[in-house]
């Protein structure tokens, strides 16, 4: 059984979006599984010295442009939300919530949580909007909302960010491959390449 | 006539040399010529407050990985030099004094100077080496050295890296196709279909 892909990502990234909408039918084509692992890359930015890439200036403004150019060339609906960027700790402790008895479905969830920020604008900082979401999913409100406020969730989503960043991660999407990290929604042809291939 | 394809990049850039082999082939697919523009990185880099990719923390070490693993992907030539990064200036004056007389020819410069660094491991920060890889061209080491010397190439240079920023250039390789800006190496798929269909 060949290892699953690891891909860390943040929920308030478009390009970790963008490769949220294409890597699970990369991965099948190639018999992997994903594990979904988002983390926060506020917390990474520390260590690069980097920024929110809209608040950069020049930069910022290319992004803007670059970003929904990129998804109408994948073919992955987008709208630039605002406010952007936001938080993303809520998202991911629903996530690891779910994740600890349902991985299968917190993968849905990830993909409905990133499709209510970057297709609907639903600001998912928000605890009352992320429990929107999960309710959408069949998940009990009250649930999802003690799950918020318990340590042990907290916990776990701290581990999870501290393991991303030991395994090397500093922007979204990073994506590893049998240990070979591939940073950026562009490079998921290198992957395929390398999944068929077995690296070069 | 169609417009040429404005091609930005810095010598002492991976990614910018990659973007170089491949954009030629590229344009002429569509029947577009390329107008090759070094400038220097590091003058925007002090608006946007980045720096050379490897004194990142963490993410240096990633594109150490990534620059010779990405030239494999392309069958690009690519030996990552020592020193790294140089000063790009003296190959930037030296292309701006033949592009000057001759556009086609400083092209070809381009290509040999890119090469000679970023295959050959040639140091050309330092203008002895930037004159041999001249020479070698054809052209007389008295009249580069003259030319590297002059105030006129000196503010042409200047006029050019100006030009640049003022373009929005903020990375190497940024390629402006019809008004449309392109940053890095990975766009050039997006180029491609730009080009064939007009944009979306």
């Amino acid at each position: 059984m060949p290892s699953p892909i690891d891909f860390y990502f943040d929920f308030s990234s478009p390009y970790g979006y963008l490769a949220s909408e294409r890597i699970g039918a990369l991965a099948a084509k190639h018999g992997r599984e994903v594990s979904w692992r988002p983390y926060l890359l506020g917390v990474a930015f520390k260590t690069t010295g980097s920024a929110p890439l809209t608040t950069i200036p020049v930069k910022g403004a290319y992004h803007l442009r670059d970003m929904p150019r990129t998804a109408k060339y994948f073919g992955v609906a987008y709208r630039h939300p605002s406010p952007f960027p936001i938080s993303a700790v809520t998202p991911t402790r629903a996530f690891y919530w779910l994740d600890a008895s349902d991985p299968r479905r917190a993968e849905d969830l990830a993909r409905a949580l990133y499709r209510a920020y970057f297709v609907d604008g639903t600001d998912i900082s928000s605890a009352d909007n992320t429990v929107a979401v999960c309710e959408r999913l069949g998940l009990k409100a009250g649930s999802v909302r003690a799950a918020l406020a318990d340590p042990a969730v907290k916990d776990r989503t701290r581990a999870e960010v501290d393991k991303a960043l030991a395994r090397g991660a500093f922007g979204s999407p990073y994506i590893v491959v049998d240990g070979e990290p591939f940073w950026g929604s562009d490079r998921l042809e290198q992957i395929d390449k390398w999944l068929e291939t077995g690296g070069w």
